[in-house]
């Protein structure tokens, strides 16, 4: 089994190529949730949705989120109760949207929800709604929150990313709800044949999973067998704030900094033929590095990088990919 | 001031037709919640969007619910999760139909209430939104939902009536919560110039109504100021299950029947010409009766009809309508 931790744009491109390289139904995406939330009564998981749009081809391809053939008729119909919204009142939001096929997403996953289901039971019910045989695993049941830290104050993930575009500076990030939080399953990461970090943002993306209690001990026992591919090429993150988010917080917004942030729980680094010259730079952070075509939205890329990235480590129990 | 006891469609008719009678600020609706409901995590108010959207002229004239122009995209996108959804959920039901246009009322309705607002605030937002003079209020800002009992066990209103089409017999109707609800503002009733019941449903529109506790009294001591009009007509309901209803309910399916269930409360019946054979009948049940137009399908009954209606008690303080 291969297990990929994921985001979402980034990760569910890989996810698309890794499907064409081994067989889906031993590959297991446990998905950052921690940029779910929650509006106009429904439940939205942002990540977990693009992951499943994605592999199932129905993600829109231009905007890289929410649904092909899309209308907008229920957002555009929320522009009527604005001048009537009282001071202070945050009803009715117009910033994040939501397009009418997405919508039956959310109302189903919330009717699940408070029905007594779990995610990850109401996560597997989409999934195969969606007729996929990719195991598709929230991180955790529990709620656990970014929040980003800006100097105006502190927002919920989606209003720094969407409604604020993520064009403020950032002075911290926090998961709440992360410190009480339970990993979905920790068999998951103790029996992986391989781990793949997946391309994403190793703050918000990736950093709410190593966030929840014992998560990063168990990567770290398992950090031969674990490979990242790095979301930065060429100093810069292919899509969204992941370069300037690592220079506000401290770290080098290069592939270098990528691996000194993956080091204790990756033994390789995939990084991109345009950053070849750091190799050797990246090694001496203390894992191996590979150099390959990562820029997933030419054609046949993601499959060769998904092949790369499976035979990157040794896999437990010298199981070898592609069967 | 003319207040309107009022349930769904009848009483929208009759309302669109008062609006042109009387200056509409001068006008109440007071409109039964009985058959609000919950679903896909959302808060629905039948009968308030129902008289909203057609005071509006927004709503949609071949079905007498919903919007104009409406789409059900994301209605059709729900289909998909039929397969997946486990035995005994009841998420992502398809019989209850929100048009894509129409669910953004829904998701203000709902995203107002979880942030404190009352039902009788937000009802008056929306009723700003579609720029409408005419006061709306829900019957209570407390939670009264409308049961219905049948052979088979009991059922919210909304599967009785949408679900299985009203085509099951009632064995009986109970307004859960009602008891413990408040009505919403007392001095309505005190204070109403004329009291007009609408032509909706005796039991399941204006009975939740009249069983908010003190509402019944307040009614009766406003008698000879409240006139109601028939919603049967020969022998029928325009529209609905009233008639076999009150059968069911062992009550008269005919003028006379509805005369004797308002007699407490009205002193005037309104009834078709259809019916005007009926006009001795009715008053021997102790109420005075007109027999006029009252098929609001034809165009300017509604209007007639409502000045007939605000004509046919003496006013409180010796008003007259229109002014």
């Amino acid at each position: 089994m291969i297990l990929v931790i994921a985001g979402g744009v980034g990760a569910a491109r890989f996810l698309s190529g890794l499907v064409q390289a081994v067989p889906p139904s031993e590959v297991t995406a446990v998905v950052n949730t921690g940029d779910d939330t929650e509006l106009h009564g429904l439940s939205i998981s942002p990540d977990i949705d693009t992951v499943t749009y994605t592999l199932s081809q129905s993600i829109d391809p231009e905007r890289g989120w929410g649904l092909r053939n899309e209308t907008w008729r229920a957002m555009e119909s929320l522009a009527r109760f604005e001048p009537v919204r009282p001071a202070g009142s945050s009803a009715a939001p117009r910033w994040f949207n939501l397009g009418d096929q997405d919508l039956a997403t959310h109302f189903y996953r919330t009717a699940r929800l408070s029905e007594g289901a779990t995610l990850s039971e109401v996560t597997d019910e989409i999934r195969r709604a969606f007729e996929l045989e990719v195991r598709i695993v929230p991180m955790s049941n529990d709620p656990v929150r970014t929040v980003v830290h800006l100097e105006s104050g502190s927002v919920p993930f989606q209003e720094y990313f969407v409604r604020l575009q993520h064009s403020v500076p950032v002075t911290g990030v926090e998961f709440v709800g992360a410190s009480t939080s339970r990993f979905i399953d920790d068999s998951l990461i103790t029996n992986a044949d391989t781990i793949v970090i997946a391309p994403s943002n190793p703050i918000v993306s990736i950093g709410p999973i190593r966030a929840i209690p014992g998560v990063e001990e168990a990567l770290r026992a398992r950090r031969e067998h674990t490979v990242a591919v790095s979301p930065i090429v060429a100093g810069a993150a292919l899509k969204g704030p992941a370069d300037r988010m690592l220079v506000e917080l401290g770290h080098e917004p290069t592939v270098v900094g990528v691996a000194r942030m993956y080091a204790p729980i990756c033994s390789t680094l995939i990084i991109d033929q345009q950053d070849a010259h750091l190799v050797s730079a990246v090694e001496s952070e203390g894992v191996r590095c590979i150099a390959t075509d990562t820029i997933m939205s030419k054609p046949g890329v993601a499959k060769s990088l998904a092949e790369v990235a499976v035979r990157a480590t040794p896999k437990q129990g010298g199981h070898t990919w592609p069967a």
